[in-house]
């Protein structure tokens, strides 16, 4: 470290960390004057109007999203408690699994009857899709067992009869299931097989007799697993099943089966048992399914892909089977969509407590005789969370624009939705377990009670890793999207289009050798260096997969030896899409405090991807001095970013009732009552 | 990459990939043959004697922690459960927590019944300690709540007895708590500090016309807070309280209060709540105790280091209330041993759990009619798991020489254990939970099904990164002791000597420039690039350090600034402390297939931690070149540790019952009944 800089850092460092906290009045005397709470707002100011920057970060539908939060709120269903004189709402999560689920389901009821779910179903259209996605991330924050529930019902179930069945299949069911007259599931994750859907064994054939569908699972490996609202709510299943006609297998239908009658007694040739206990996501009945020769009437086959006539013949549009598996997959990207968003909304909630709680915790003193310094007054301690709030902030705005592309998606955008919300699905659920992580650690044993919420997400989140796409096999995918794109451009030697490559077009950029402060915040040098990575990763890539085809390897096999410039690749797609979404952000807003803190936020994101991700300095985008001065930068980044902290998490417009207690007085919520 | 590399890695990792896998006899029918389970036995061989290995890791008292398996196991009262015809134990998460503890306390009652604590505090020596130890870290396998409840009595209120007590304490309470006659908190925490243990507000002064001193709650954040075993178990409990005589602080003291009367009931000037629900161990009861007053006689001081008269006259040998403050902290010690075996321990059963899962699942195919592929046969795969496995191998081996030093320990070693332990607790429990979260993804949605174990012990095993002293802090003081040893040594112009520092006065290592196969897994190479680095960042540390205090910083402010050097610094001490362990454990051994397969896992340890941290990049300690050449023999590692899987992790010596279902036969656990 230079000693100008050394000199320079020290002094704003030590400015910051010996005037900040207000002096008592009474040192020598600390012990007897006893701790005293002092709300954060009390000491920190807004340099920014958060309401403008709550505006930016949700997006859209917040009035819709303030309804919900205030419905959630005032009623008695959703735990109400009052400590240190707030309210609070959040599940009761010493219920056992049954008393979980049981209160899941009343309070999904009681949504149900103040409209919430209205139109979710049958109206179409952006404005009903944003909606939806506003309602279903409040609902998430407030415990995801009730947006896991909402989404097997609404987003698996009701999108599969949307997407897959015509004209009867929609007028039978969709009002029926908005309404909740109808409970549906979503049978597709077997036992034996879940990432990899082509291999599922359930099979159905057809029996042009009685014109049914026969569905069966043939061995224990095919009971259908993990199926959400199965094991006690649902009473109709999609069924994702191999389809057999005349001996030949067509490869994955979907078809629709009853499998309780409106009592709730399971229906004869099914057997259902529980998934049993889990470390999260408690509310949610998962359950498994065996059918054993199950009939159901031949409408039942949901059609808009291939159908079956009276007499079986087997009919489709898509010639190809691996086509229709793809056309399959389609409304797996809306779950992915949602996921991710939901991943940032539960992020935000543990950096609201965590951030909150070091604005009013006090640990150890920078001198011998003076008053405990505030926690997030320590470097260490802004180092810790800083960087992973500009992240969550820069993901945000990434989740906003996937959702707009999402809403507004076109067959030519198909392609880049579904490469894109699989790179932000593995990313954005992944920072989230990070950061609940380090905020449960920052919280020390304050977060590992329930009702401070922080470490209480980790178990109902973590499952997002894996489900709906294994996020290893989901980045995987977007490689093998890159290096086909790649490959198809080189061939017809045609310019890139599509997918944010279009930069691989121009001449390789040129990073300056001599990174200085205003270098390294430029936004154009920034993107330079994430366009240069991800441009370098596809290069090397493609050319090791080549390679090892070259010499006789499977293009599988290829592409599996070539895992770690996969990972690095996806990664690096991923995090440029990132920056991207912070760009146009701030591009469009007019000068003034908010598109300031942006930029500061951008530049903490675009510097801590550079400071962490090891493949910057072993590829070579950065020289070992380079990174020195990223490091640095970071440094400084936190000690400008400080005293935005509190107007930060306040921007993410979580109403206090849906945080901890430990987000606030925590002396007087935890005083004797 | 270079060709040849490229050619010969393909090759290898074609061979095993492709015929590794038993190829079924009928692919072409293989949905109507449908999925098989294969014990990854049958497949899968031994290359050294798992009985020698499992000796070598679990290194003391074999024979006793079998004993306590079957003891765990024959028992009904640990939720004994057949899951495909195998037995398994592991309690009931879905209890609620006031079911869960009072099951912990029936579980203890049966265990101390059997005779498992005897001598636990009556035996002395490095015997009884090595036994105790093994027993403990077979209940913290079973469940963490035993051991935390176990560690709360017998560590906590145990040893605070032992070490600050006197004769009258000793003889009047030890064989009471090792019968459980008595039962033992720990009231050291308060709501309002936590690690800043000197910061505590508790007050207790000395009243000489009774002679008794009385212990006061002065405010709401004195409460004690997180008591384990307060809300409802015990009857009595170690103290921690300043100490005002005649009106002067002498600091803090330790005191035993009685807090419940032989019924149970609350005794008067106490109050008590409880802490509530939390994310694991709700086996234990955390409480918060509040003393209004409360009046003890002045025998109940724990008067081993200072002493008042009956007439009330401060009394100790240590007259720097520093030191004696140093001295009241020494039994976390051996909770800090305690804990960082046991997370090891944790690490163990979430590898056995997800490797032999990944040996039995198989997932999509590497050729278009070709099997699925096992798990653990994508190198992907491999590089998530084999790494973390050589790491559990090498801290297992540093786990047991910091038990060996601590059991041995003479006063001269204490500064080393104290350091030692420090660093080695918050590099295993960060460890574990790492380990924890990739086992628990690597196992798909089975990894969140609590009687599978891996994901639930995350829950349990988190808050070891934050009690006992806060992991970050803990490495903050490692640097700092490094620190001063440093500086001492210079001042002094003395050799160094103890902390693993004497290489420090040998010349500076020169690393090769060229680094071949041979070279990276040479264990003087890689010793040589550990004391590099720790003698750099040791230098660089010191230096930032004392620059800062010359231009004027308080000495504590520019450790506070020196931070990310702090924490490159300790976490280099740590790694060469766990590597050296290793070396050790290899230097004892014959000449044989244990020896061998010990250095591949020493090698894997070595050179991913120079891969994973990018201080070797950073600092200049590899050249970009250099960190390639690591990153492919990482690769090849795998390819070599990958055939030893299953006995690597058989020679944990984990009873099955231990394991969760999926680690066996999943489909026959999860079959219809």
């Amino acid at each position: 470290m230079s000693e100008n800089c050394a000199l320079r850092r020290a002094n704003v460092l030590a400015n910051h960390i010996l005037q900040s906290p207000p002096q008592p009045s009474n040192i020598s005397l600390a012990r007897e004057a006893c701790l005293q709470y002092t709300p954060p707002e009390v000491n920190e100011s807004y340099g920014f109007q958060v309401k403008e920057m709550r505006k930016l970060l949700d997006g859209h539908n917040l009035e819709d999203r303030d309804w919900l939060y205030g419905i959630i709120i005032q009623s008695n269903l959703f735990n109400r408690k009052i400590r240190g004189g707030k309210v609070f709402v959040s599940p009761d999560y010493n219920e056992t699994m049954e008393q979980q689920r049981e209160i899941s389901m009343k309070r999904i009821l009681h949504l149900l009857e103040k409209g919430v779910f209205k139109g979710w179903l049958t109206e179409t259209g952006p404005e009903a899709e944003l909606k939806k996605f506003a309602l279903y991330e409040v609902c998430g924050m407030y415990d995801y067992s009730l947006s896991a529930k909402l989404g097997v019902h609404f987003l698996l179930w009701g999108n599969a009869i949307k997407f897959f069945g015509t004209k009867r299949h929609h007028e039978k069911w969709l009002k029926h299931t908005e309404d909740y007259l109808v409970k549906g599931c979503f049978a597709m994750t077997e036992l034996g097989h879940g990432s990899n859907v082509k291999g599922i064994e359930t099979v159905t054939t057809y029996d042009p007799r009685t014109e049914e569908f026969v569905i069966n699972t043939p061995c224990e490996s095919a009971q259908k697993y993990w199926i959400g609202e199965a094991a006690i709510h649902a009473n109709h299943a999609i069924v994702i099943s191999q389809l057999e006609i005349n001996e030949t297998n067509q490869g994955i239908h979907v078809f629709i089966a009853q499998i309780r009658d409106q009592d709730g007694n399971i229906c004869p040739n099914i057997r259902i048992a529980d998934c049993g206990h889990k470390i999260g996501l408690n509310g949610v009945d998962n359950g498994r399914i065996w059918f054993d020769n199950l009939r159901i009437p031949r409408e039942n086959l949901l059609n808009s892909v291939a159908d079956v006539s009276p007499d079986g013949e087997y009919v489709s549009a898509i010639k190809n089977p691996d086509q229709r598996f793809g056309a399959f997959l389609a409304p797996l990207t809306s779950g992915r969509v949602t996921i991710a968003s939901c991943a940032i909304y539960s992020a935000k909630v543990g950096l609201a407590v965590a951030i909150r709680y070091s604005l009013s915790r006090r640990t150890f003193s920078a001198v011998a005789t003076g008053p405990e310094v505030l926690l997030l007054d320590y470097p260490s301690h802004q180092r810790r969370l800083l960087p992973l709030l500009a992240k969550t902030y820069a993901m945000s705005f990434a989740a906003n624009d996937m959702k707009m592309m999402y809403v507004k998606r076109t067959p030519e955008t198909n392609k880049e939705i579904h490469v894109v919300s699989m790179g932000l699905k593995a990313l954005l659920t992944w920072h989230n377990m990070r950061t609940l992580q380090e905020c449960r650690e920052a919280c020390g044993g304050q977060g590992v009670k329930t009702e401070n919420r922080v470490g209480h997400l980790k178990g109902d989140y973590d499952v997002q890793t894996t489900f709906e796409g294994d996020n290893n096999v989901l980045m995987q995918q977007v490689s093998k999207a890159l290096f086909a794109e790649y490959v198809s451009c080189k061939k017809r030697n045609k310019p890139f289009k599509g997918l944010g490559l279009e930069h691989m077009n121009s001449p390789l950029p040129v990073l300056p050798t001599q990174l200085t402060s205003s270098t390294l915040r430029c936004s154009h040098f920034q993107k330079n260096v994430f366009c240069l990575r991800e441009r370098d990763l596809l290069e090397r890539y493609t050319c090791e997969v080549a390679e090892l085809q070259e010499r006789g390897e499977s293009r599988e096999l290829s592409f599996l030896l070539s895992h770690q410039l996969s990972e690095d690749l996806s990664k690096a797609f991923a995090e440029k899409a990132i920056l991207q979404a912070v760009l146009d952000a701030e591009a469009k807003l007019p000068a003034g405090s908010i598109k300031d803190v942006v930029g500061l936020v951008r530049s903490m994101y675009a510097l801590i991807c550079m400071e962490e991700d090891p493949s910057f300095l072993r590829y070579g985008y950065h020289s070992r001095d380079s990174v020195g001065d990223v490091r640095r930068e970071v440094s400084k980044l936190c000690i400008e970013l400080r005293p935005h902290a509190l107007a930060l998490v306040t921007s993410f417009g979580i109403p206090d009732a849906f945080l901890g207690p430990i987000a606030f007085n925590w002396i007087e919520a935890n005083a004797w009552s």
